[in-house]
């Protein structure tokens, strides 16, 4: 945009439109919104070389201001990954509606029958960064759970932002909702994210999706909720009586499964008795290049691993690098995990009853686990059919976030001509 | 507190202990925390003396600082008003414990079971006006949803809400819970509102109680989630169907069952068919000397009553006063409520099933309402045993606010050594 505006006037006109189309949105039927993220699917595959070409464009720009390869990675696309685009707004129309659900309708001995329905938030602000699909992904779980959303996407990223846009607006068209339901900001001017963050009164919720210092910025700053999610410093702890086939696998998968995922495990706490079991995971790290810091006692067992510093335990390392802990009980295992843990999730692994049910309801974790791989934490895996994010919030929703993380519930009252005594 | 101290020091120090009591409130028995909501009844009766001598001193200074009626009304405790506080401990007590539940415990394909608990949100902070019954009620709430809380009272109240705080402090003791899960600020600096509502790493949520401008200022200036109420701007829509008796016997009781009540209606909507109805409601009005604001038409229909102005449709009256505007359908009740409303309490009176369902989805308010009382608008008549408050905002919580509103839900994943493909 070279074109000198007024960005503060170009805000607010957005912020009104968003507005006006999220009261049509609340009340859209189903059949609406799915027949919009089907159109829109389907005008994604269609134009999949307009994308591609408008993405190349962003790349190549990229490039030349010396962007990293990790960067540019993200920044890609490529048929496969718009081909996945269009089907998760397919999958996403084939999600049960939250809206409009009625719950615990209960009769009160007033005779009032009093219950909770599901509604959309209204408006939610997407800040994001280089990845291209989320304008999709958001758009697409904001429209089912019928709220409007403004997308405000990374500079970078902006001619595929907006051809994608495109698509999600032709979804719109086609099922008759109102265009400003989906709003890729026109601008990628840094100032309107301010001005995004600053809007409550026509803004309802901030989800921002990318690292971590342009989260916390965003919290900090920002007048309107946020859905935020911060560090994932994730542990796994090998009980005392952990099944030893068990904890390896589990050790093995939440660390080496990806490394660059927030539910991947950081440090591993290992029961002095599961010596053995730890012997058999060093080795698996070692084979796969995974570097261990450990603890003087680990060093004992784990040849070769370094000494691990204090600053170790709170290292969210997102890379083949674990921490490695022994600890002489649950209680050293949880006073390690709540000292220096993040709350994203966090695993036991136990045949012991009671240090089982123990674990799960003294960490306090967005996701604690017995005897499974903390990789599993994600929206998918839990049966929410997609996700947002994930939240390490406690307020509003704590942990993956679905549909139903996008809406809240109001209260209906039916009566006969009740009046209060 | 005449005595100079380092306030921003004791703020840290009240939060870092609020946040170690947090951790045991959390994982604190129902039993435990129940005989501590009754130890804490009993000293409240036991010393129903001492609190009533607390409060004459409190009184009898805010009287000499010329504080007004209503004010000292809601200052002064009484033999009743003390009993209704160890009562609703009591109550509280009696309550189920939100706290541990487990609920949509599944099979996923992947062999993991994925569920949620409910958990305490941590710490949260009180900020109150001259009521000193709130630091009893809302303590209580706190203890049994296993939170840690930060009582911020009144200046007036100073030593009401200490002598309240000492029994509190009481029930916790005998219980062997944390003394400082209850903390009763040693302060009446206006300064300490300011750190309690920035201390994000020590505070969780911040409930407001009290008048809307210091609702409104906390929740600009806090660093911390604010469960805040704002306007109750209820309507009452009469429509074309309506039952005429059940529409004056809601117009009138959500007019004068309580006029200082945020779930009052502050306007009343009809539609021309129920000309008849409004009069005979207007007739109860006026003997009641409720005064009437109205559109042209209406005051063709009512004698005397005065013209309302724009402004009159966007007050929150609290008092006896009614503003009264004929709408020729649903639609434009709907829109009037959209346009004028606070999105806090709106009924119709139909006895029409399309448009009770659309009035239902499509009124975008906390509570909505088909042939009741929009004063029903209560944690106690919704079934929510008590209530810490009535949200106005839409996320985390909507509407009355009771036990489940003071807690959040972590994820719990069960397996047996499953890891993630």
């Amino acid at each position: 945009m070279n074109v000198p505006f007024d960005l503060a006037a170009y805000m607010r006109t957005v912020g009104q439109n968003a507005r006006g189309a999220a009261r049509v949105m609340a009340v859209a039927d189903t059949a609406a919104k799915d027949r919009a993220l089907l159109a829109a699917a389907a005008a994604i595959d269609r134009d999949q070389a307009l994308l591609l070409a408008a993405n190349a464009g962003d790349v190549a720009r990229a490039r030349a201001e010396g962007c990293d390869a990790a960067f540019i990675d993200r920044l890609t696309l490529t048929p496969k990954s718009v081909a996945a685009m269009s089907e998760g707004l397919r999958q996403i129309a084939r999600l049960p509606d939250p809206v409009g659900a009625i719950t615990d309708l209960n009769y009160r001995p007033t005779g009032i029958q009093v219950g909770r329905m599901r509604v959309p938030l209204g408006v939610i602000g997407i800040i994001y960064e280089s990845r291209p699909n989320v304008t999709a992904d958001a758009a697409g779980l904001c429209l089912k759970s019928g709220n409007a959303t403004i997308l405000r996407g990374g500079s970078e990223a902006a001619q595929s932002n907006q051809a994608i846009g495109a698509c999600m607006l032709e979804g719109l068209r086609a099922a008759g909702l109102p265009q400003d339901a989906v709003q890729v900001l026109a601008t990628t001017d840094r100032a309107a994210v301010g001005l995004l963050i600053t809007m409550p009164e026509h803004v309802d919720v901030i989800v921002p999706r990318g690292g971590k210092s342009l989260i916390a910025r965003i919290a900090a700053e920002s007048k309107v909720p946020v859905i935020k999610h911060l560090d994932g410093n994730c542990h796994v702890y090998v009980d005392e009586r952990a099944d030893p086939d068990k904890a390896v696998r589990i050790a093995d998968n939440a660390k080496t499964r990806r490394y660059g995922v927030c539910g991947a495990m950081e440090t591993l706490l290992v029961h002095p008795a599961q010596a053995e079991a730890l012997v058999r995971i060093a080795a698996i790290y070692r084979e796969k290049g995974v570097e261990i810091r450990g603890c003087e006692k680990t060093r004992v067992l784990v040849a070769g691993a370094r000494a691990a510093t204090e600053e170790d335990w709170y290292t969210e390392y997102l890379a083949p690098i674990v921490s490695v802990r022994i600890v002489d009980s649950l209680d050293e295992a949880i006073a390690h995990i709540e000292k220096y843990g993040s709350h994203h999730t966090d695993a036991i692994v136990t045949e012991d009853y009671t240090r089982a049910r123990r674990f799960l309801r003294e960490v306090d974790s967005a996701s604690v686990m017995v005897n499974a791989s903390t990789q599993f934490a994600d929206g998918y895996e839990y049966g929410l059919g997609a996700e947002i994010g994930i939240s390490t919030d406690k307020i509003h929703a704590r942990g993956p976030v679905g549909l139903e993380g996008l809406t809240s519930q109001k209260w209906v009252v039916l009566g006969n001509g009740e009046v209060r005594a």
